[in-house]
């Protein structure tokens, strides 16, 4: 609803970002799964990618399918072992890795966490999932206390991969990016509320399926609208903030599971620009052109006009007292 | 997510919608587009519905194109002639109209507006658009006085129209609906904040459309995205809220604009269940399980987990400070 005819700015800010999907199998080790995340790290940044997002918990198979006081084991303190392998992989690779992590902050408090590490291997945000989910297979109010950090942007910082110039204009003019987590995908308000922090591009490390048995209320009808739910969820972020929205999901099958891989990157527009297919290994590269996203705005003006003075009820349960 | 099993719910609530879509032509008169309205809802009606929805600003053109002092003299007080032959309308047919109004509030202060008649002709609801857009083509803002009413919904009363039993379940049980206009449908809080008030169903009175000069800046693929991210928007509402969600829209050809129809239903998963053309002229009809509303929550369920404790940001411009 706008045209560029006036766009006279002089530089445009580009962002290579890679997202990987992979399966990871209930037979799998930790060191299976971190191989499986570092080689297809290295596929990223041969690539040219600059930020690379993991799935969800990519260290195990999706583990809150039960209740186990066991699995509590699985947990690591932030710096542990498996974080600072995917530092030292940043470092190594000259990239930015924002990894997805099942924190053990104190004994019998677990965080979902990511954490994101610059080129040099230094960690330059954090968030903890502020939604937490819990449905028949997907019991993370169990596992995940729920997170207290808020609303977590990191600024990208200059990468020794890709086009130097690119690396320069980078630094120069700032990249914000936004860190959530799954669940949080289907809550307007965590969008938002990361979005009015400045947050140029959403990530939302996922892991996300159906259930292998059709007979459990889950008719294929039904599973496609899931899928088609989750995407639209997404989209509509990236409307209504003009913004950058990207999702790395899982495949494959494990126990009562099937995640549906689909990860995907949609621009500020909504418009998918990159997507991966439901159930195979990928590196899922998207080229991103962050001015877009002032020019979209223009266009659809939706921060200028929000409603401020009416919002309070937001902060309530329900609006019926 | 969830089964329904174990689902004994002893009966089911139904409404029949109707959205009214039509052309509102340069040279029609006010009469001309009240008469094309009167002869729609009187084809609905006879098609069984029980609630129906005019497009915004049904009565005439889409004055916005241009800011003219004089087009002040469209607009009507509450009740008057037009809001008052709606009324007629809904008594005369038994059904409830949602109707949209250019109202003259006071010297100097308009506001478009939604009224709501019951199949007795008295007003049951009133909602002034909270969300005003400015674009080139929709000057609202010079017109329009944001809403002041905050959120608003209205009890469904029984309707002499339909099954008689069908009337009594909805007098029973009660079918609450939220009334937002065109604008309001790229907000997600407005949506969530009607839908904590109760809301079932979501109602959209729209004009939206592109230039006819494909020149300005808007060639046919960002026609495309743009109808999808309206509808995408629209979807996302429904989802994260379990709420049916319903827009009407004009078509037609008016000066500069091209409005583009596509009027359409979608249920609490997002799912379209109804869906007009671009360039018809149509009734468009649903039927609407409201106890559909209450499994997909069970399935989905996003309001019990909001982060009610850290949305405070949101009645924030920017979280810049």
């Amino acid at each position: 609803m706008t045209s560029n005819l006036y766009n006279v700015c002089p530089m445009t800010r580009h962002l290579q970002l890679a997202l990987l999907q992979h399966a990871c199998p209930v037979d799998a080790s930790k060191q299976d799964n971190l191989a499986a995340c570092e080689r297809l790290a290295r596929e990223a940044a041969r690539g040219g990618a600059q930020l690379i997002v993991t799935q969800e918990l990519f260290a195990g198979h999706y583990f809150p399918q039960i209740e186990d006081e066991a699995l509590f084991d699985l947990a690591e303190p932030i710096p542990g072992p498996t974080s600072q392998r995917i530092a030292s992989l940043a470092a190594e690779l000259g990239v930015t890795i924002s990894g997805s992590f099942f924190e053990r902050r104190a004994p019998g408090l677990c965080h979902n966490t990511t954490v994101t590490f610059g080129p040099d291997g230094q960690p330059i945000g954090r968030y903890r999932k502020m939604h937490i989910p819990d449905d028949p297979r997907f019991y993370e109010k169990y596992y995940f206390t729920p997170g207290d950090l808020g609303w977590q942007t990191f600024d990208l910082p200059s990468t020794q991969n890709g086009e130097p110039e690119i690396a320069a204009t980078l630094q120069a003019v700032g990249a914000r990016v936004g860190t959530l987590v799954c669940w949080d995908q289907w809550f307007p308000e965590a969008a938002r509320l990361t979005a009015l922090k400045g947050a140029e591009l959403l990530l939302y490390p996922t892991a996300i399926g159906y259930y292998n048995d059709a007979s459990e209320g889950e008719p294929q009808a039904v599973r496609e609208q899931q899928l088609a739910a989750w995407q639209t969820m997404m989209q509509s972020h990236a409307i209504t903030n003009g913004v950058y929205v990207a999702a790395a999901n899982r495949i494959g099958v494990e126990n009562d599971l099937t995640f549906w891989g689909s990860s995907f990157v949609c621009g500020p527009d909504g418009k998918v620009i990159a997507q991966a297919s439901r159930d195979k290994e990928e590196v899922l590269h998207a080229a991103l052109d962050l001015d877009a996203i002032e020019a979209q705005r223009h266009g659809w003006p939706f921060l200028r006009d929000r409603r401020v003075d009416a919002y309070n009820a937001l902060y309530k349960r329900m609006d019926d007292a």
